[in-house]
């Protein structure tokens, strides 16, 4: 189903090419003061076409908040938003509406539902995570009020060969990744991962990345053993983006090849509270935090849209070949990062509204 | 909440060192024939000491079903079943009443709760997962009769510095992993493996590794958009199991470093159907299963659970040291391959359910 | 929570007197046809001002999708719609600002969220069933591509003294209640009730009633037991319509007088089929539909909104009087008919898809 | 499903003839001191054969807590437990294997599932209400410390044609109905029902009933609409008891008749609060507590086992007669006074919890 979450529901609809996209967040805490100017950057960050790296369709989306606020203040009422499609020719698409295009979502809809929405990829297109960073947006406004130390960070740790070292995420989680069109903490690296991408568009090829989120100022104790742990929320959450083909947190896979002496967190007394040398463990045990910096990854693939022939099949079953007309964004993960973060606010207030 | 699944769901109970453990499983199709011994058998398979290399507890476990049976066939209401806590020395412990144990759940849950269950880990214990294993072998037998081609295989594809090679997945899904103590279809490997888990044991220290997971004979078509994707839902599950700390299916990680052109799946005909040329997406699209083998693999972090020496503090804020006494077991992933498997199992009949 | 059901379900938001009302209807069948102006007349059906009888606030209602259609056939995607609110003049009820109306949801909802939308009833508004009705509409059509037999039909059956006769409910059934403005299938009943109404009006007073459903064609087998029986699931939708104060089935209250060998249903064959002789127990039996028709009743209080002047309190806590101004409908009850209706098929349609 | 509530929920499971019933009551607050007596006590009061009046089957229930205890407090974990079945002569049953009790389950849960639990009513007995009982105790211990002015009270208001005066309804609440066979509040009525019921008995059949339920020392501001209003969550859970026909609040469905001006609760201030001059509403309004007590009654039908002999079919179709053998129960409703007030126990916990 369209719903994400348990007391905080986030339910979205709408379809690339339809006439809105939006979303109802339900359980939303009253009396928090919505800053529409500061949601509707937040929705940007995740548009296409913000520079010559990640150029594609312009969407000048604008978003329309239909219910729950009273004056600018959430009243404890859903809060309804939309978002329309502005930019939406179908008929761009409509030699899509007989052949399934390699590695989207096409043919296995039509397989469950027996018709798809095949303009722009329909319910399946990127699109649909709009909604996510408005709702996200309106989490981390409710924070600023009900927790104001907590601080979500997500960056680009990884486009293609070029990745960051894992050991400095705490020090990317300070850095503003606004400066560079690749949204990667390191410049150098970020610069190397432009060129990367510029060649990608010559060659109409695409590339996989990751993203890195971290989370601080969170206490302990919150999240809900044992099939709702806070790690079991999050990852169910990030495999719903787009495109995701993996999520690790602490040391993730690297735990696979290591000691137990290795790679556990001694506690410690610091200034009277209990802590931990180290962070293997990324912030959380046993579902609930324990009071240290959450650290997750999040792999996604390359964006199967590229302009390269690709062989495929049509609807009844004859061999053919595609080539993606137009530009295609070669590479996502820079706008999955606010997509992270506001999946990442919307699980943690979640679970945190449930653990008080 | 301690709840998994929509329309069949499970529900489990019980601590490590309490009366029983247990569970419920409800929306459980009706008409389907319970061979008791199958169940036995499969929840057998996760105890521990059943060899020289995985040795520790002595488990008896016997379940008794409680519920939702007439004459062995389920009637479609719920099917409760326990398994009692023969072997619980609780005194064994009381010396972890008054400190928390590196990278337990110890410290979380009592943030959370103001109260743990010190005994043995109590509800965090991987002794909680012998119920989900019952209900995994009742998931399997309904697959049985209402899909009896599907196959769920699960093994252990690393421990410590030793992987097996992931080209070959989908030849070791065909291979029995219960000739050699580690579950691993590459038995040069096991060996390997299994000599390494002995010099962990003698330096009183553990590891972590790998299990993965192929699903053959799954249709197309099964599968929930947007937020309770096949990948997203299997991915909260094996999150849930204890001591993991990460999900990737299909290229997963790898993913990020490829190119479009590499990992697009180009769609072909085969007799007539509509096929893949490769399976990088690892079965689903968009959410939705498309017919190609499901592959995954999850990461699990070494036992925390060491005989070395170890800084922790108490509940009063006084810092000491740990070293767990007796036999522990370094690793647990052998005995989290069925697990996965029980889990795949409940996650896509639960989907498949929603999906017809 | 603001939404309804468990695999169709409908998440409705929207106040009174905000940019918008609307719904999102998930999980609902693909394939269906969607005729929108049987839509819209569907939600028409239960706005008030048609007719001298019902008269109030002019709403000139049209319903806008925005999602899960492609050319008007449902896809599978979350089916999102709203409708705008058009005749909001706020400042009518600037003096409510401060005060609590008798029997409103004002003061506990203030009580509840710390503030309340208090611009016509917010969130409490009978406005709010409009988006039911809309889904409503959708579960009917849909019922007829996969239950072609299936007929919902509710009538007006008491307002005030005037009450029909429960021995004719079937009867009535058939009988088609939009020829008068109360919804009664008693046309000489009908004309009675409009004149209680108008006297009603003129003495600035209002009334209750009571609705009475009947569904016919539901094969045996549709219900959940035990928590999710079907006239459980229907209670709590019914209980869910403002002003509703009581919910029965079958013989309802009345089956407390009764003894076993009255109420009793004796089962008997008729063409070779399984029935019963008499239909006391209102068509389910333990939580599951018995192939009889369904036929329960649901009691709504008077509008509580008067033009009399009554006591109440401001919200610093100093007692003063209140008086309605304008038009005000002395009875809803014609009005909740197709909400009713609206509900019982959305209930219908999630259990039956469910016990499929 | 057989899983009520939301934030804190009961899972049960058990036939009247398996080996045991129980529950799994989850998001049970930690901390709460469980004394097992007073919940044996509470469950005890459900069971039949406790005076001559309400003779029947002999049950020895002792309840056993697997999980979710430590050392008689709550730690949080899922309290599961069970109480087994002893007096289970299946063979009793062996004749309502192949036909079809009227006014019972049988027939709508074999159209249902294909197949039925046949031994004594199987999943759809009375005996299900046991672990409702164990869970409401717990729920009342709970409230003892994070609400302890909270009194729940519920007593039988009608069997057959003797009612008591709703007007006492309050003045009701505080006689302690154990001292008579019948649980009526009023000793004179109380014998009269007592008679009443002898003769039945004598004359093999049955009678209907109601149970009346107050909720005094309910802050205002629990409860959540619009879909989970508190007396929609309260409606579900009653209609979910077996034989429930009917359930209102506050004047219910006496308010059909009623006008605006004689139903509405006018506010006024006393000491310094917000209360209200009257409570036809019942303590509820738009879904949320009033701070008002919560008063609804509940109706039963009568029993459908009777010594009469009724027509009815075989499961091949064969009209036939049957007469229930032995001594059977000819009136439930004092029964069911326990569970009306377990279930609102649950209820308002469950809203308290999520309201907070």
């Amino acid at each position: 189903m369209n719903t994400l979450g348990q007391n905080l529901t986030l339910t979205t609809f709408g379809e690339s090419h339809g006439p809105a996209i939006g979303g109802v967040l339900d359980g939303f805490p009253s009396g928090i003061t919505v800053d529409t100017e500061y949601v509707r950057e937040c929705m940007q960050r995740r548009r296409p076409g913000q520079s010559t790296v990640t150029t594609g369709r312009q969407e000048q989306d604008e978003v329309e908040f239909l219910s729950g606020l009273l004056d600018g203040v959430s009243t404890g009422a859903p809060i309804a938003f939309i978002i329309r499609n502005t930019d939406h020719h179908s008929s761009d698409y409509d030699e899509l509406k007989e052949l399934f295009r390699p590695s989207h979502a096409d043919y296995a809809w039509e397989q469950r539902y027996g018709i798809r929405d095949w303009r722009g990829g329909g319910r399946s297109s990127a699109r649909v995570t709009a909604p996510i960073c408005v709702a996200g947006a309106l989490a981390t406004l409710a924070f600023g009020k009900i927790l104001p130390g907590l601080k979500i960070k997500a960056f680009t740790s990884q486009i293609g060969p070029y990745s960051t070292d894992p050991a400095k995420d705490m020090e990317y989680a300070g850095v503003n990744v606004e400066t560079n069109a690749v949204r990667c903490p390191d410049e150098q690296l970020a610069s190397k991962m432009e060129d990367y991408i510029k060649d990608l568009r010559k060659e109409q090829d695409s590339t996989g990345g990751c993203v890195t989120c971290i989370v601080e100022g969170l206490p302990a104790g919150i999240g809900n053993p044992v099939f709702d742990k806070l790690e079991a929320s999050l990852a169910k959450a990030m495999l719903g983006i787009n495109a995701c083909k993996g999520f690790e947190y602490g040391d993730g896979f690297q735990s696979a090849s290591q000691r137990g002496s290795e790679h556990n967190d001694a506690f410690r007394m610091e200034g009277g509270n209990i802590t931990t040398a180290t962070n293997h463990s990324g912030g959380i045990q046993g579902g609930i935090s324990n009071g240290q910096p959450i650290r997750f990854r999040v792999a996604f693939k390359p964006t199967p849209t590229i302009g390269q022939e690709q062989n495929t099949v049509t609807r009844d079953g004859r061999e053919t070949t595609i080539a993606a007309k137009g530009r295609h964004d070669p590479c996502v993960v820079p706008r999955a990062v606010p997509v992270v973060e506001s999946l990442t606010a919307l699980v943690i207030l979640d679970q945190y509204l449930s653990s008080k």
